[in-house]
């Protein structure tokens, strides 16, 4: 079937401005940010605005156990759908395009593809997923997809507790939505999956480019240390007599952000959460817990980076006399994408002449776990200075409908 | 005049023990610790036990503007008081013996000694502090001691929020005293300042000593650092790319502990609070800010101390782009005890036949702030494992009693 002309753009860039702007009041943070937690009542309202827009594309609307959003133009052939979408819940605060941006692509170039084309050969699905950010429940990100791919756990709902305080079961409840059917978000029709997302780094504007086609997900392991020592009088203790958890842990965390550093790109490893016990001024503290996030997208070097910091704090912690003890709360490896739809993005690409360049994904996205049912691919925008999960977070109007319309181009490609 | 005999005591341990438990119960947190903030009911109820113990001993009893109890036996000569005494107030929780065991000594002294010798040349006073451990308001430590040297600026009570919410103003009208008083709790009436004191540190344990004789409190400075530097994705921010205000705290402080270490006993550095902000997992901090103790009691030796300390953060912040804010919460000379108080501590000790050393006190107490108006001493008494701040704080009888014997026998040298 004949294309989009190069010379032609598929996406309207009014439909993607007017989308993100009317998604961005629900849950308004100040002048540009978004508070938007999974089930509140600005989470639930923007949900319909989406499921509304789906239905006036033309497109079977359908809310799935938890919550999920699909939007179907169903294809002549039958057989697995191709989907597209992202998130719409927020870090708290966070910004407008987190997320946002992928489900209004999506839907722009469906909504582009079925005005121009109609039906496809594939059935294309828009998906708006409800949960990534585990900005209401610590513990709980990719809610919606671990449903989709059925990784949720049994009871799970019931163990999770929010920030706020009610669990997952009861805030589920409170929307709407009966826990015990979680099962049944489990799906088996998805053929492909298509995310685009901002890039929420520097990489794209580093080097001047609109586009960056994901060819992995990195992978990462997230650990929670805890080194104890003895709390001691702050006066009285002196240095030789102490085991101080604080000089411990300040000599790990320096230790594996330097091992990060020195492997060089694209290592990374983040120390972003302390917790100190008893945490007073004149207290040698008793306890010292923190975060260590190491990433790599090479599950080889991903393996060397992990085990050099852990070789680091057990020899700290065996030199100093102090007890740690480690816990792993994720660990995954590298996500590969899919090379057919890689290639049909790079092709999009090309066509539509939208400058690009391949690349790797340091955070993890949705599509890390649709890998596990389906191939998948991801396309990055450029970010403004790198920042997101703030209202700071930016990208361009011409970025973003450089995106949809590599996206719009590539679903083409795809699914007629 | 006579004094006691060096083959008798005089202290009868029952009176330590009985004073000790009686006030334990005044507060009680589990088996064995104290829970007794400034102004709260359980203290309330404590200084009145204080005060009725005073009156039973003969004592002319008085409560000053801000809750101070003080209790006289009038001397024969007149002239400025020789003064003992400490502080009632406890951690939040602390052990039944830190200040405790300093008014409940004292008031077995001075009983004893009226009990043996009558009326003393030199007025005898007794006196239980209403507040030293910031454990209520936590910058407002040494409230009862720097009532009585005017060292309290006006409406500070009106500025000081508790950790439980109200104004000092507020507690103290709760408690039926008028914060428009104050300054009245001023004195120029003594002559004399000695605290009796466990020393919440290792080393009488470690001499096999059960009392010390202190010769001078540590000079120490307390800071509060701010280091800023850029929130970001914990995936997607190069290494090189960041400014990790985490990893400017963690070489900083590893450089403060280490220094203090080098410099070796007594200087001492503690970095014993932190917050992170935003504490994330998944997000490099924007800003970490922690706390900075350092102390030695040797003024040329702590200047050298805080001058290494300064350079090396300023160099890591300069050095790393990190924003750096330095606030000096605290700030004291060494204080030296009087000599003559300290000589008559030494001779009582020897006649009584007590094991002692002398040494510097590496914490803080009422007495440093005593020294701005008087002549002032301390005598430590041994600390199970140097523990203390903790309900694990413990000194034993036999300790108890041979400090108050110390004690006893210097306020007869002085002041009959």
């Amino acid at each position: 079937m004949t294309g989009i002309p190069a010379s032609e753009r598929a996406i309207d860039p009014r439909r993607i401005d007017e989308m993100i702007e009317a998604l961005s009041h629900h849950g308004a943070w100040g002048e540009t940010g978004v508070s938007r937690l999974v089930y509140s009542n600005e989470w639930s309202v923007a949900q319909e605005q989406v499921a509304a827009w789906m239905a006036a594309a033309g497109l079977d609307v359908e809310t799935d156990a938890v919550g999920n959003v699909w939007g179907w133009r169903r294809g002549t052939e039958g057989g697995k759908a191709v989907v597209t979408g992202s998130h719409i819940d927020s870090q708290k605060p966070g910004g407008r395009f987190d997320g946002a941006l992928g489900v209004v692509a999506a839907l722009a170039a469906v909504e582009a593809l079925g005005q121009r084309f109609g039906a496809p050969r594939r059935t294309l699905g828009v998906v708006s997923l409800c949960e990534e950010e585990a900005s209401r429940f610590a513990r709980t990100n990719f809610w919606g997809s671990r449903a989709v791919t059925g990784a949720i756990a049994p009871h799970e709902a019931d163990r999770m507790r929010a920030i706020d305080g009610p669990t997952m079961a009861e805030v589920m409840h409170d929307v709407g939505l009966d826990p015990a059917l979680i099962p049944t978000a489990k799906r088996d029709d998805i053929g492909a999956f298509i995310e685009l997302h901002i890039e929420q780094g520097p990489l794209l504007e580093a080097a001047g480019l609109p586009v960056g086609i994901v060819e992995k997900i990195t992978g990462y392991r997230q650990y929670w240390l805890e080194v104890r020592g003895e709390a001691n009088h702050a006066g009285t203790t002196p240095m030789d007599l102490r085991k101080d958890p604080m000089a411990g842990a300040a000599e790990i965390i320096s230790g594996v952000i330097d091992t990060a550093h020195r492997m060089g790109r694209p290592a990374v490893t983040t120390v972003g959460r302390m917790t100190v016990e008893p945490n007073g001024r004149a207290v040698v503290p008793e306890r010292v817990g923190f975060t260590v996030d190491a990433r790599h997208p090479e599950a080889a070097a991903l393996e060397t980076l992990l085990a050099r910091h852990e070789s680091r704090w057990h020899e700290v912690a065996s030199r100093r006399g102090l007890e740690l003890t480690v816990r792993v709360d994720s660990d995954r490896p590298p996500c590969p994408s899919d090379p057919g739809l890689v290639e049909a993005l790079a092709g999009a690409a090309a066509e539509a002449a939208v400058p690009h360049m391949r690349m790797t994904s340091g955070a993890v996205h949705d599509a890390m776990q649709f890998a596990a049912i389906c191939p998948v691919a991801m396309l990055f925008v450029r970010s403004k200075a790198g920042i997101s999960h703030s209202p700071a977070e930016f990208t361009s109007l011409e970025d973003s409908v450089a995106g949809a319309e590599v996206l719009a181009r590539a679903l083409h490609r795809i699914a007629y």
